[in-house]
């Protein structure tokens, strides 16, 4: 015992004690009784509940305490830790391995045997004149949540009660809707082309019809210019001259790593990230680096880019002590899939894998599966629809990525295919899993097995699937065949289409046969399955055909309610 | 086409309309447009809803219209499907390739290119005096329902309100449930131990609990010795002597395969099961076999058993049709993992993969793991903590199965597991999951995270496990150390066991070591978390020692609350 024991470090320093630090911290102190173990955080608080911050600003997490999991004393207490808030690491000298610490009572050297930089992420602030506004917020740590709740609730004695959020990201979106809870009249602005950027357009659509159900304001696809400092209140104005007036200005604009001392000291970074191989190791000895800070390799593309999210964090970090007191074992850290959920209103939407954009980034090419299916049994009361959106890889159907969004049943589905994608899963094999099925849960084919049968249809060409996204060249080129029920149709369709439920289908070929003319015929329903059913019909009938991926809740969600005539 | 056409069955004949029937229809009908495709139900429907029929008895599924998915004339107009309801087939002749199909306008004969057996299976009716009497129910078709449900609403008015249900497995549950939900006095009695049997008995102990909540009186581990006819009610008398008067008596004692015209016809058969290969054909040319009523191969454990399950089914009738109508290009059927869940009053009660028994009955060399994880972040409002147990294989891990009760997020997680088993997933695998997490749904480390880190460490030697089935032989043989706080261990506690919070252990290791006197210390807490860091210290401090898997929550399951002191 005593020979392993002396080559294990009797120093291990951690900077930062959140997610990744404090998870390196605990576990190293799990596997080596002895090592002497400093977790150096700059901030308050380590430990604390990162992702709950907008909860707390919303009052659903009514009282602070409830934010802070662990605290020195209790750290120091259950696992002998030495954990130092307030210490600022300002330098590190790979050389003489050490860093330099800033405490309250001022600069002192610390050694280390192992060193692992947590350091975290700030916020991204955007050289937008008049940022530097008080009235402007980030919602990164304890103080700023316990701050702006302060203002909020000011504010409801002051009537100060109107919000500008910059950005619409998760904690944007999160945020907002807190805010929105707190009673202020809330607009929401966002660069990209719709809120919640990683999500596909049409998982997005329903978010922003709940945004607004809410009572929340959202602006995509435009940019903020400038804030304006009035006495009793800011202005934001947009660059299509809009102003917004605020009490309250957030501003959730993304964040970058926090890095720029360990740069400096020769930790190799690409993009302000610290590069690390797959234990966490820097490009210096015994430096590991875990969280927001890293460059995380994307577990479906290869593409490298920041991950700032909680598990790969704490994964990372537990992987990490492993290897510092367990090099000969340690397994590789895995490379993060990207699964993400968020709560908005009434609804779930999450994400797991590529989206369409880091499919096409990456070249991929790629089949997408757009289902609605119930979250459990039609006939059981309460089922809802969801909207699926799934990604497999062209020819062997490997799953790639999956989003959806919905009253309920979302979480499952997209860990089930999280998992999915984790173990290297094709379509073929959704259809073979065994989801656990009573009508109060599911159906006894799962979403996720019905994403399957799709998928391997479309794969061996049982299915043609054609896209909203492509209805204006379509409507020229094509007959568009709608086969959903007199009433269905009558509440709204595309314009310029031939009607023929498709229980009457087979009895009326001859009218598909006189409208196309020779030209394709691409069908569509409500949601897919029964123009899956008419392709089948029409295309062993001689026809080129094919059915509209997700049918007209897909439609709707792409192409806007404005399309449909009535 | 016209030569591929030439080699396609003709006739494609399905004998049974409900789920592997109906799948099987509706796939072949999809993939050939030109067979005729006649389905043969002995029954008044297809289609139906057999999963929701305990929620029509306790009217949760108010309409019985809610029960029929199809009919036949919706299946005609959709799909083109010949249905005939009450017909039912009597006689096979493989060397005519016809079967014997009696119906209200008597027998006929009918040929067949491909024949797909899924007659289902029917309610095992023990040999008990007096089960043939009137009160006496089964739960197995729309018409079983519909009786149960009118009896119930006649005996409201006549004050007819006791009922016995014969059998505690799923359906038995649902049903007890259902009827109390109706207002009747219920009495639930099992055979075997404990109620849902599938359930290792820690698993079950809460959903018992919550059946005497809900007002159900249940007895498990007895007999019905008999059931005597009054004339207004009857009596189940028990082995042990009990009589329990009732007004209905619902007989829920497992099914058996509905197969004996088959197997007279020289269809092979085991135990009454239909023996089919890999794509569900049977020994007889061109005739298949799918659902309740054939015998499978366990996914993990290897043992032939039939699955009664809607899944599967479903499964194995579509892939059956893939294989009459591309049976170059169809995929093996899976073996069947075997999920299941059910709802009991305010629980979710699921399982996936191979219980203890059946390891046991497999030989398999087993690790069981017992978590107590909440369903999402501690600090967000409503966190409820669930049992969950996790079977990995000695040695290298394979996830063998899992079980979970609780009342959020266990559908979830059973289904990610179910899915790492299908995909022959790990315990370290399992730590690898990026698993959707916010707040509201779950945590930055998953209950299933939790486990894949719980078992490696059990794998490695990191963590060494006592079971609460060890208590009477490990208080005689080890210190047992209780490392709760001071106000956990007051509220109640194991007799004889040292008291020392593990936030003091590390000052007062000299105490266990003379508590200890040479023996090995068994730590417990809670749920296991703490005293895996008090086994860490103790380990590397010396001692011999192991955390109780599941902490007291699996304790006061396993042993019940009698054991406890105050």
């Amino acid at each position: 015992m005593s020979a392993a024991m002396a080559d294990r470090p009797r120093r291990i320093v951690i900077v930062g004690g959140v997610a990744a630090g404090m998870s390196a911290a605990a576990r190293a102190r799990r596997l080596d009784e002895h090592a002497e173990i400093v977790v150096l955080e700059r901030g308050a608080h380590v430990s604390f509940a990162n992702c709950g911050l907008p909860y707390y600003v919303g009052g659903e997490i009514e009282d602070q305490s409830s934010l802070l999991v662990q605290t020195p004393a209790t750290l120091r207490a259950a696992l002998d830790l030495d954990v130092r808030v307030h210490h600022d690491v300002i330098a590190l000298d790979a050389a003489t391995r050490s860093v330099t610490v800033r405490g309250p009572e001022g600069d002192e050297q610390l050694a280390y045997d192992a060193l692992v930089l947590a350091p975290g992420a700030v916020a991204v602030r955007p050289p937008l004149p008049g940022l530097d506004s008080p009235r402007v917020s980030t919602l990164r740590t304890v103080e700023d949540a316990v701050r702006l709740r302060e203002r909020i609730e000011a504010g409801a004695e002051a009537s100060a009660r109107r919000a500008v959020v910059l950005g619409a990201g998760f904690i944007g979106v999160e945020a907002a809707e807190a805010l929105r809870r707190q009673g202020l009249e809330v607009e929401l602005v966002e660069l990209a082309p719709h809120v919640l950027p990683p999500l596909e357009a049409e998982i997005a659509a329903p978010v922003a019809a709940e945004l607004r159900r809410l009572g929340i304001r959202g602006r995509a696809g435009i940019a903020a210019e400038s804030v304006e400092h009035h006495e009793d209140h800011d202005t934001v104005v947009l660059a299509d001259g809009t102003r917004l007036e605020a009490d309250i200005i957030l501003l959730s604009a993304g964040v970058r790593p926090d890095t720029a001392a360990f740069e400096a000291a020769g930790v190799a970074c690409e993009r302000g990230a610290i590069l690390v191989d797959e234990h966490g190791r820097t490009n210096l000895p015994d430096v590991y680096a875990a969280g927001d800070a890293v460059l995380s390799v994307d577990a479906v593309t290869g593409l490298r880019r920041p991950v700032a999210l909680a598990g790969p964090a704490n994964r990372a970090g537990r992987g990490i002590a492993d290897h510092i007191l367990r090099p000969d074992s340690a397994r590789p850290l895995p490379a993060p899939v990207g699964t993400a959920i968020v709560r908005v209103g009434e609804l779930t939407a999450a994400l797991t894998g590529a989206n369409s954009a880091a499919l096409s980034a990456a070249g991929i090419e790629t089949d997408t599966l757009h289902l609605h299916p119930t979250q459990h049994a039609g006939y059981f009361p309460g089922a809802a629809q969801m909207a699926l959106v799934v990604h497999i890889r062209r020819g062997d159907g490997l799953l790639l990525g999956a989003q959806a969004v919905g009253r309920e049943g979302v979480d499952k589905r997209i860990d089930v295919l999280a998992t999915a994608i984790r173990a290297g899963l094709t379509a073929a094999d959704l259809i073979d899993l065994d989801l656990a099925y009573s009508p109060v849960y599911g159906s006894a084919k799962d979403p996720v097995n019905l994403a399957g049968m799709v998928g391997v249809n479309v794969l061996d060409g049982t299915l043609a699937l054609w896209y909203a996204q492509d209805w204006d060249r379509l409507r020229a080129e094509a007959l568009i065949l709608d086969v959903r029920s007199a009433a269905e149709y009558a509440v709204g369709h595309l314009p310029g289409t031939l009607h023929i439920p498709h229980t009457e289908l087979r009895d009326r070929l001859d009218e598909v046969h006189d409208a196309a003319a020779g030209r394709p015929v691409r069908a569509l329903c409500g949601s897919g399955v029964r123009s899956h059913i008419a392709h089948r019909l029409l295309t062993q009938s001689g026809f080129d055909s094919a059915s509209l991926s997700g049918g007209m809740l897909t439609a709707r969600a792409v192409l806007g309610e404005g399309v449909l005539a009535h």
